[in-house]
């Protein structure tokens, strides 16, 4: 199984097509940044569009049993996330609802503050909100899991405690390998993963050593490396591959509608746009590289399986339905 | 000048005829709890119904000088205000949007955590976001007061500094006076009159000492003590009155759509209503005896005056336009 647990692309039947080359069996897609209610629902009706117009290419997953069927057919499964609590507005119902229109991955938090925990760009974080702990617990019951890639340290902390489910990290790297903003402390990576939650690498050049530069071997050590304190089964890929998006979508993933000054996020004024990607993982076709590149590490074939899918799949069999 | 710097009324003629008859020239109404942009809009067309129905007993004031022209005609002035930051959504263009319908006073955060500060009832504080920092920005420039009656302490202090403009505290009693979590600590008031700013005194009862039962000259010894501290200049009513209403309205104002279970905020499950008003201060009919109550303190016939309403006035003055 191989299962890519982030990307937002500008969606067209080239990536769709460069999914199925990549034998690609499911891909967890980003719906929202700052999208209310009804701009993502209008984004899950983009969706349905693409799903009736290539219908051999793609199909929507509810289930980790759908990605079976997917790949039976030679189709990619597609998985709704969000990467801000945006669109559930100030409602806890509206969980409920978005979980059943697809919704398997929420962000808490999207490098500011939210309604419900702190995002890694404040300078303090007090920890999951009061409503946040409501959400929480919404959340495990009907089977929405809880994304703090963008999230403070104490709140993630917080919300692998509160959650009575395994939470995730769906696209980030330790820390200890490359400092940045959006990469994350041992014991934040300790926190999820102790309680069954999952890490996912990112292949998003500010997440890397040298950046586009970064080698295939340095990242593939780093994975051998991260497997070796965490664990090899709480590892998956979650790329943030971002293909052919012009540089105005990075400049809404940082400004949203916040602020009327301009925010440059991991990049700076002379350097504002989305980043090259590394020679060896352009898209959606290059995931043979990286399995190469982590069998060359040493690991097991079955260690390489679970990280290139495996991992993400038996997660998502766990974590996809309500609770009981 | 009579003013009543907040009101939550279950609005009707006979409410408007009562401000008439306590000679009330202006009331800081709260159009949002938790309404969405949209939302908020409704509640302004539902104003304007008012305006068209009740024309020689109220209008609109988007400034101070609309109050005078209310006065002059024996009407009551109604200025527009948000006990939470809900109305603009995540979008930092909405505050010239609203300001432009009217919102003169927004709260940055209503007892718990906003995407701007924190409220009074969330565990810890992390001061002003980074949206809450541009925000104050912005309502700087346009000319809407910062609220900060059901925020935390140091977002309370942070905003009074990093605000070039005086804030306020709309409806709240000191914390020493009456120790409750939405009174405040004498800090807190210094930090927002040193700058300018304003406190409104609540006659909300959970707000009182002996609650109900608070007598008018406890009441008003109180405004006393709090003149001979931080300046009678700095003070004002914000009333809190919330006449009419079915208990089902506080418990939207305490729970809005963050909680699936019930918070009680200042009363609890055996008493989770309403509470009722002190006898002397039963709705806009009771104005007078606040006023004698202050006399009786010994305060010079200018200080009554200014609490009862100048000092509101020139506050209003100098902060509902635009900076300039």
């Amino acid at each position: 199984m191989r299962i890519d647990n982030l990307q937002y692309a500008n969606w067209s039947e080239k990536v769709f097509r460069q999914m199925r080359e990549g034998q690609v069996d499911a891909v967890h897609v980003t719906i929202a940044y700052y999208e209310t209610f009804q701009e993502t629902v209008r984004n899950i009706a983009a969706w349905n569009r693409h799903f009736a117009a290539f219908p051999d290419l793609i199909m929507q997953a509810y289930t980790a049993s759908d990605i079976d069927h997917a790949k039976a057919t030679n189709r990619t499964a597609i998985i709704f996330g969000a990467q801000n609590p945006s669109p559930i507005e100030d409602d806890i119902d509206l969980v409920e609802i978005l979980h059943r229109l697809g919704l398997r991955f929420m962000q808490l938090s999207y490098n500011n503050q939210s309604l419900l925990a702190t995002g890694c760009y404040e300078d303090d974080d007090p920890g999951i909100t009061r409503m946040g702990k409501e959400i929480i617990a919404e959340m495990n019951r009907v089977g929405m899991v809880i994304d703090m890639s963008h999230s403070a340290d104490r709140s993630t902390i917080e919300a692998a405690e509160l959650s009575t489910r395994p939470i995730a990290i769906t696209h980030a790297n330790p820390d200890a390998w490359h400092p940045a903003r959006r990469n994350k402390r041992d014991e934040v990576i300790r926190a999820v993963t102790e309680g069954g939650g999952m890490l996912g690498f990112s292949l998003y050049p500010h997440h890397l050593k040298n950046g586009p530069d970064c080698t295939l071997q340095d990242f593939c050590e780093m994975i051998a490396r991260t497997a070796d304190r965490f664990g090899t089964q709480h590892l998956g890929l979650g790329t943030d591959l971002c293909q052919d998006q012009p540089d105005s979508v990075v400049t809404w993933m940082r400004n949203g509608r916040w602020t009327k000054t301009t925010d440059y996020g991991e990049g700076d004024a002379t350097n504002p746009g989305f980043p090259p990607m590394p020679s060896w993982f352009r898209d959606n076709r290059d995931f043979d590289n990286i399995a190469g590149g982590l069998a060359a590490t040493g690991m097991t074939t079955e260690e390489v399986a679970g990280i290139m899918g495996g991992n993400w799949y038996s997660f998502y069999t766990d974590n996809f339905t309500p609770a009981g």
